[in-house]
C-alpha cells in the first residue's frame, strides 16, 4: 500500500479539521494555562479510541501501538502568546490579550489529523506511534516540564523524534535541511547598581545611567571583536530602562538582553563576555556593588540530525508534488522542540512548513515588500491560510510517520 | 520703636501660628490645586482685616497699606510635592500621595505670622507691604501663572522683593549672600526614533537604544570638554527608558535631562550642545525621523542684588543673635521666584533659613552622616521642626520688610 | 600519455629550481620596484627559449604557443614586503627591511617549473599557456598596473585564469573550493578636523580625541548591528594617532580602517555606514570641518568559478596522492588575483598550497599551538620548507594546465 | 629714605639689562643645560661684588647681607623651551630648536635688575636678600633638583619667597590675588596592553585601539559626574596613539593625560579615577596585562599666602602708578616656583607682570581677537615688549623686597 492511499480520505476530514482549527484559534491560552486546549485535546484522541495521559500539567500524550515496529514520536506545542489580535479573521481570538499568534493551534491542527489519518490506516504501518503536545513552548518551560514530569519513563522510548513549524513562507511548501534549523538564545536581566543622588549634585552618585550607556556600547565589542567573523552571533539590548525623572540620578539600570548563536563554544564565550563587560564597567565607573545577572527564556539549538532528515527530506520530495525547500537563511526564532529528544537521547529532524498564500508571497517577493505585507509569526496581523496550510501540515506528518513506520 | 518691640509679642502668636501650620502640612495639594490652601490663607487673611485678591488660579494676595513710605513685596510659595511622606509626625500628610516635602508650608506659616505682626504694629513702620502667595512652584508653573494674570497691573509696583526658604540646615539660623543663590534649571524630554525589529534581527533595526547609550556618553563631554573649567555646569540624564522585552528592539528610546547653570549664556551653549549630540548620533546611527526635544520644569536664576542683600543682611545680623551665615557651595536647587521682580523690574534678595534641630545636625556633622542623618527638602523624611523654626521664618520676614519700611 | 609521465623529470629540474627560489629569496624586491626580480624572471623564460614581454613595469609574460587548442593563463606574484627577516635561514633576506614574508618567491619558481615542464613536454598537451608574473600583489597595483598598460591586447584571451598561494598549512596539500576563497578587502585612512587648544583650555577646542574615540566605538556597531547575523565583514580600526603631548588639545586625529567582506552589497553598506558615522560624530561634536576619507589598498573578491573549479579539484585528487582539502574558514587575507580574469571577462580558480613542514604542523596541531609554532604569511618568521612544497605547487600548476590543455 | 629713591638711576640702568636681556634671548638653553645662561648670571653677580654659588647643577644663589633685618628670597627661573623662533626679532634665538617662548630671560634680566638696584642703595633697606636663579622650571624638575643639592642648608632661611612671571596681559600692569594663582598639574603615560592580530582575525585579539577609545570617553565622566560641579578640574588626553597599518590590530595604545586641578582632595580623587577606569575598561576588554602609569610634569599648586599677598598688593600699588590687578579667571598654567618656599616651610607670594604691547592689547581686546593677535607663552611668536616690561618686572621686584627689607 502505497502513501497516497493513505491520504484519500484526507480531503474528507478538512471539515472537522478546520473546525478544530477555528475553535483553537479563538480560544487562545498562555503557557502552562492551556486548560481548555489541553483539555480540547485528550477529547479528540478520546473520540478516536486513544488513551491519554497528561505530563507536565497541561501536556497531553497518546501512545499508538500497532505491532512490531520502530517507535517514533511527533510533537506539537499548543501555548499562545501574550498579543492582541488584530487580523480581523471571524474566527479571531475572544481571549482579550492571547492570540495565537505564532500557529501553534496549526500545529495541533495538524497532528491531529495526522493521528486520525494513522489511526484509520493502520494497515499502512507498523509499530508504535507517540503523539505528543507540548505547552509552554513560548517561554521555553513546557518541554522541560513535561520531562520532569517523567516522560522519558511515561512513554515508550522512540528512535527519532519529528516536529514541524509554520512560517510566513508560501504556503504548500516544506523546507528543512540537515544540521542547525534554529539558534539558542539566552535572555538575561542585568541589574547594575549604582548611587543615586539628586540631579544637580552628580558628585555624590555613581551615575547607573552612565554605566548602563557604556555597557550597551562596549557590548557590540562582542559581535564586533570577539566573535569570528562569519560566525552567527547576536547580542540585542532589547530593553534599557533607569530612572524615571529628569533631576534625580537613580540608583540602579536594568538591561534586558538577548543572545542568539549556533555554537554552544560561541554561545558560552558570548555570555563570558557578557558578564566580563558589566563587571568590568562597573568597577570602572567605581559602583560598590555587584551587578547581577538573572537569566531567563533558554533555548536550546535545534539541530537537525543528518541521516533522519535525509530520509524525511526524500519522503517529503515524493510525497509533495514540490521539492522540499532549502530553509534559507538560519532562522533565527529558537525552540525548546529539540529537549524532547535531547531527554531519550535520539536524533530529531524539525522542518517548516509555509502558511503564506502564494499569490500573494509572490507578489510581495516580487515588489520587495516581503516584510511589509507578509505579517511575521508573534506579529496580531500573523495567520497561516487554512488551505492548503492545514493539508500541508498533516500530510507532512504523516509522510514523515510513514517514513519510519510505513509497510 | 525698635524692631525689638514688634516682636514682643511673637511668642503670644505661636500657638496660633503653629496651628497653621500643622493644617496645613495635614492637608498638602500639588501645583494649581491648591484650592483648600488657598482658602484658608484668604481666610486667614481676611481675619485680619485684610482684603484679598486671587491671582493666577489658586495665587493669593493682599496689600497692607500704612501711609507714605515704600513699597515691597514678601512672597512665599504653597504647593505640595507628589511624594509620600513617610515622617510618622502626627500631624503628617492626610492626602495620600501629596507631602510639604519642601516645607512650602512652613514658607506660609512664616509669612502669614509676618503679616500679623505688621498689621499688629503698624506704628512701627510706614508704607505698603505686599504678601504675596504663591501657586505651584515645583512644576515652575506658579509664579508665571501669576504673571500672566495681571499680577504687575494687579499691585502696587514694589521697589524691592523678598522671598524664603526653609533648608536642612541647623534652625535658628539664616543664610544668604549677594549674587547667584539657586542655579537655573532646564528640563528637556528628548524622543529618540530609531526602527524596530525582532531581537535577532538587528541589521533591519534602526537600534535607538545604542543611539541613547551613545548620547549618554556623549553628553559627558559638555561639561568635561565645551563649558570653561570651573564653571558651573551639570547635565544630568535621570531617566533612560527604551524597550520592555529582552527579544525585541524597540523602534524609540526617551531620555530626561536636567540641565544646570548660573550664567545664560553657559546655559543656551549647554542646551544647543545637547541638541547637536542628540542630532549627531542619530545622524551617525542613520535613523530616518528627526528627534524631538521637549522642554519643561525650567527654572531662571536666583541672583541676589548687591545692595538688597547687603541691606538685608545686616539687619539680619542686628536682628538676630547670630551672624547671617553664607549658604555655602552655591545651592543646586532652583526656583521660579526671581520671575516676581524680573515682571516688575526690581531687584530681590532671597535666604535660606534652616529647619533642622541644631544638636541633630552637628552630631551629624561630627559623625560625617549628614547626609545620612538629616534628610533634605523632597525626601518623604524631611520636616522643619517648628521650633525656632517658625519663629526664625517669621522675624526674617519682619525683619526684612522692616529693613525698608520701618521707622 | 597521462599526466604522470610529464613529471617523470621533475626531479631533475629541482636543483635548479631550488636554487632559483633562494636566489629570489635572498634579493626580494618590493611591488613595482621588482627590477632584479623582473630580470632574472626574463632571462629564465629565455633561456627555455620563450619570448617574453614586459608590461605594467615589471610585470614579465610568457607565451608559449603549443598548436591549436584551448589558451589558458596562470599567474604568479613576484614583490616582497616591508618586513625585516628574523628566520635566521641561510638564504634569508640580504636586501635589509626587505623580505619575501608573503612566499611570492615560491610562486615564481613554481610556476617557472610548470613552464620548463609544459615547454619540455610538448607532446602532452596542445593550445597556448600564458605564464604570467605580476608585480605588486601586496598593495593592490600590479594588477591593474598590466591590464592599464594593455595586457588584454597584448596577449592572446584565455578561457581561465589559474592562481596560487603557499599558506602556512601542511606542505604537500592543495585546497581549494567553489566559491569565495578571500574577501574583497578595503583600507581607508581619516581624517577627523577638530580645533587644537591648550590642554588646559578645553572650552577652546574641539576635541578630536574625543571625536576619534566615539567614532571607533561607534564603528563597532556596524558589524554588530547593521551586518546580518552570520554575514561575513570585519571593520578594524589599526590604526589611531592623535596629538604627541599630554598638555595640547592636537587639531586633528587620524585612523586608519580595514573592512573585509565577501559580498558587494555588504561590502557597499559597510563603506557608506563608516562614512555616515564619522560624519555624524563630527557634527555631533561641532566639528567645523568635513573628515577626509582615502582610500586604499582596495581588493576584489575573489570568488573560485564552480565549473573550473570542480575541474581542477578532480586533477588535483587525481594527481596528488591526498585529496584537494577545503580551505576551512574563508581565509581572510585578499588579493587583486582576481582582477586579471576580470579584465578578461572570464572564470577562475584560485588555490592554496601548504609551505608547513607535516610533522611541525601536527605537532603543533595537536599541542592548540598553531598559531605559536607555525608562523603566518607577513611574520618575519614565515618561510615555506622548500622540500615538498615547490614540488607541490609545480606540480599543481602542471596538472591545472593539463586539465585545459593536455592531451 | 622711600622707595622712589631707589629707582632714581633706574633709567641708568636700562642700557646694560636690555643688553642683559637680548644677549639670554639669543641664547636660550633647555631645563638643566643652561651651562652659558648659568655662566653669565655668576659673571654678572660678581660684578656687582656678590659671592655665588652653583645649587642644583645650573642653578645660581647670591645671598645679599645687608645687617639686622629680615631674610627674603626672590626667584627667577632661567631655562627655555624646544620651540623654533618665528618672532623675526633682530636678537631672536640663535639656538636652533630652542627659544625663550616663555619670558624666563625676562625674569633673569628683572631680578638681576633687582639685585643691582639692591646693591646700590643698601642704605635704603636692611636684612638678607637672597637672589636665586633656577633651572629647569618647564619639566618640573629644577626647584627640585636645588632643594635636593641642599638649597635650604646652604643658605639663610627665609621668611618669605617672591616669584613673577611674564604674561600675555598689558605690559606695565602686575597682577595677584591671595589663594590659589596656578594650578597643579599632573602628566601621565597610559599604556594599555591588548593583544595584536591580523587585521582580518579580530577574534583572536584584544583590540587596544577599542580599549584606548573606551578609555577616552570614560574618562570625560571623572569631570562631567565625578568632581563637584563649579570645581575646577581638566582631564586633557592630549595624545592618543594605537598601530601603524590598517590591517593589523596593534598589541598597545599609548595615551598622555594631563590634569589640572586647585585642590588636592579633587587632584587625588581624579587621579584615582584614571586608574581606575583604565583598569576597568582593560578588565571589561579581557586585556591578559595590567595597564602602566608613568607620571611626569608634575608641577604643584601655587597658592598665595593671603597676608604676604595683602602687604606686597599694597606695597605694588604704592610704587605703580595704577592698581594691581586680579589674574582674572585662575591662569592654567603651572609652576614648580612653589616647591621652593615649601621646602623652608614659609609662605610665598607670586605674580605676574604684562608683557603685552598696551596699544596693541586694546586694540585686540576691543576686536575680540586677543587669542589671534596676542601671542602667549609657548608660541613661537610669543615675546614681551622689552620697554616697559623690564622695568616693571624690576620694579616690582624691588617694591616686593623693600616691603619687608625697606627701612
Amino acid at each position: 500500500m502505497g502513501t497516497s492511499d493513505v491520504f484519500a480520505n484526507l480531503s474528507d476530514q478538512l471539515g472537522w479539521q478546520e473546525e478544530l482549527y477555528k475553535d483553537l484559534h479563538r480560544r487562545p491560552e498562555l503557557g502552562l494555562q492551556e486548560h481548555r486546549t489541553s483539555e480540547r485535546i485528550h477529547q479528540e484522541l478520546k473520540d478516536l479510541g486513544l488513551e491519554t495521559t497528561s505530563i507536565g500539567g497541561t501536556g497531553v500524550v497518546a501512545v499508538i501501538e500497532n505491532g512490531e515496529g520502530p517507535t517514533i514520536m511527533a510533537r506539537a506545542d499548543i501555548d499562545a502568546l501574550p498579543v492582541t489580535e488584530r487580523t480581523g479573521l471571524d474566527y479571531a481570538s475572544e481571549n482579550e490579550g492571547a492570540m495565537h499568534a505564532c500557529g501553534h493551534d496549526m500545529h495541533v491542527a495538524a497532528l491531529m489529523g495526522a493521528v486520525r489519518i494513522l489511526v484509520q490506516n493502520k494497515n499502512a504501518w507498523a509499530g508504535t506511534y507517540i503523539a505528543l503536545f507540548q505547552p509552554a513552548e513560548e517561554n521555553s518551560k513546557g518541554a522541560s516540564a513535561m520531562i520532569d514530569d517523567g516522560l522519558v519513563n511515561k512513554v515508550p522510548h522512540p528512535e527519532v523524534v519529528l516536529g514541524q513549524h509554520v512560517m510566513p513562507k508560501p504556503s504548500g511548501h516544506v523546507f528543512t535541511h540537515a544540521g542547525p534549523m534554529l539558534s539558542m538564545a539566552d535572555s538575561v536581566h542585568i541589574t547594575i547598581h549604582g548611587r543615586g543622588s539628586h540631579g544637580s549634585m552628580p558628585h555624590l552618585s555613581v551615575d547607573p545611567v552612565v554605566i548602563a550607556s557604556s555597557v550597551v556600547l562596549k557590548l557590540q565589542t562582542i559581535v564586533s571583536r570577539e566573535v569570528e567573523p562569519g560566525e552567527f552571533a547576536v547580542v540585542t539590548v532589547g530593553s534599557l530602562t533607569a530612572g524615571t525623572q529628569a533631576n534625580v540620578i537613580p540608583d540602579r539600570a536594568e538591561l534586558r538582553l538577548n543572545v542568539r548563536t549556533y555554537d554552544t563554544d560561541v554561545r558560552n564565550r558570548v555570555i563570558a563576555s557578557i558578564e566580563r563587560i558589566v563587571r568590568g564597567e562597573c568597577e570602572a565607573a567605581g559602583a560598590q556593588d555587584d551587578p547581577e545577572f538573572d537569566y531567563y527564556d533558554q533555548f536550546p539549538l535545534t539541530d537537525n540530525d543528518a541521516d533522519v532528515t535525509d530520509r524525511i527530506s526524500r519522503a517529503f520530495d515524493a510525497g509533495f508534488e514540490a521539492e522540499v525547500l532549502q530553509p534559507g537563511a538560519p532562522a533565527t526564532a529558537s525552540e525548546d522542540f529539540s529537549e524532547l529528544p535531547d531527554a531519550f537521547g535520539v536524533p530529531y529532524c524539525y522542518w517548516f512548513f509555509g502558511g503564506a498564500d502564494q499569490e500573494k508571497y509572490d507578489d510581495a517577493a516580487r515588489n520587495g515588500r516581503l516584510q511589509e505585507d507578509i505579517p511575521a509569526n508573534h506579529s496580531p496581523f500573523f495567520y497561516p491560510v487554512i488551505h492548503p496550510t492545514l493539508e500541508t501540515g498533516t500530510r507532512a506528518q504523516v509522510l514523515a510517520a510513514l517514513e519510519y513506520l510505513g509497510k
